[in-house]
């Protein structure tokens, strides 16, 4: 945005996700925020539209990735093996220096309720996105809505284990292992 | 509650959706739904909570038959089939009776963004009562919530089938259908 502030958006948000491990994310202001990063507020306001977008902010990204990746697949492609392109392609969201920051997002998410449905919410819209996806690759209902419901259950099983103190291998790794997992699972479903 | 007011649950519910639909949800009060029912705004408050409630009070009901359907399938029944038997149970909130209504209140949720909210709520903690029912059968994940996210793709469309103009199905049959064509769908995930 401004070359005067490098990296102003990871600083904010470290500094962000810093004060709400510390004191909670209601008692934080946006103020409070900019102050820690050693930013004036208004740069706060340049990146992010309020305190929540910028623990929200990525969903746009994850469902363009998501988009990205089923619309790349294979021609021959699987309506599987399309949502596994999709959750490597969301992969450039999770460089390993985000670890930590993903790690603590969870964590101050879980904490709180109201963050936690407007995640559950996320995660319905980004389901709808990669459903899209999948349909304009010409894979049917319910075909697309199961393989998009598969994907969406590996996607926080992967992140989950991605933030895992030690891990160190890539998330698109980590999240071809649950799909494959969830879809061995498939045949156990009777 | 009281014997002095026959039905006085059902009168609640029929004059809130009736108001509902002609005003909208939000330009409602509690007030007029009692007044349109014929009843004390005191009665409705022995019956439900907030407004809300009265579109959201069946989701313990709902929760509840889930589990106990889980809970009295056979020994032998594979997941999908205990997800059947959770889909058959809710049958005893979706008499013949109630057709309009539901389809009324999916009209009046769907038009108001904060109750489309609500109801995706709703959906992820009744899809986990499904998984926990699952998991105290013995099913392991990530099997329990995968079976259980196909039970509710099947839940849903069943419902809007049950509600269609015409149809004079019982919802466990259309239940049963949504299943099977949901697993037939998973042979062609890939």
């Amino acid at each position: 945005m401004s070359r005067w502030e490098p990296n102003a958006r990871e600083r904010l948000q470290q500094a962000a996700l810093d004060l709400f491990v510390e004191r909670g994310y209601e008692s934080t202001a946006v103020a409070e925020i900019a102050e820690r990063a050693g930013l004036a507020k208004s740069t706060f306001f340049r990146h992010f539209r309020d305190k929540r977008e910028v623990l929200f902010g990525g969903g746009e990204l994850l469902g363009e990735l998501f988009t990205t990746g089923v619309a790349q697949a294979p021609g021959d492609a699987t309506p599987l093996a399309m949502v596994g392109a999709a959750l490597e392609a969301v992969q450039a969201a999770f460089p390993a220096e985000r670890r930590d920051w993903v790690r603590q997002r969870t964590a101050v998410v879980q904490a709180n309720d109201e963050l936690r449905e407007r995640e559950l919410l996320k995660a319905a819209s980004l389901v709808e996105v990669l459903v899209r996806a999948l349909r304009e690759r010409g894979v049917a209902e319910p075909v697309a809505r199961l393989a998009a419901a598969l994907g969406y259950q590996a996607f926080p099983a992967a992140l989950a284990r991605w933030t895992e103190p030690g891990e160190r291998r890539e998330f698109a790794e980590l999240a071809r292992q649950e799909l494959a997992r969830l879809h061995a699972a498939v045949a156990k479903l009777g």
